[in-house]
């Protein structure tokens, strides 16, 4: 096993926010931007809508590094989106019993 | 103008997260999942994925209470979603003049 103690074996929920880069055309934003001034609400100024990605994994598989390497290669596209990893917290729930 | 001193007018960023609620299946968050699977990381015990909304707008229409109105309205659906207002924080970038 690629653990060290049972801190390591511990469930983390880790929280990435994925957004489209500043200057890259948002067009679900912009749907949303058009639908509010629609209503009238006019002072309304921008709307940018991304991802939130939430991943539950074993503590040690979260101090890898390899999450970096997934939001790089697939969870976001770095031609036209920025990734956040947000916080890593202990997961809430028991893990599952096998 | 419905607005009572300068600091209404200031524009502020209202980040809002709209989440597939528990127990609604989420295809996108399965997706990813299977992906991570796929490439040999079976510790990882699920993925779900939701939106983050962005809005700039003034102070005084944030705190109108129309954001929740928007969000169960049509930013999310209640049925299959939550959402939460995360934050709201002022603006870094200065207001666009007419």
């Amino acid at each position: 096993m690629n653990r060290n103690s049972e801190q390591n074996a511990q469930m983390v929920k880790v929280i990435i926010l994925v957004r489209v880069r500043e200057g890259i055309l948002d067009p679900q934003g912009q749907a949303v931007l058009q639908v509010l001034h629609d209503m009238g609400e006019n002072e309304v100024r921008e709307v940018r809508i991304g991802k939130i990605v939430e991943i539950l994994l074993p503590q040690w598989v979260a101090s890898s590094g390899k999450i970096e390497s997934w939001c790089s290669g697939f969870l976001a596209n770095p031609l036209v989106e920025s990734f956040e990893i947000q916080s890593v917290e202990p997961a809430s729930r028991p893990p599952v019993s096998a």
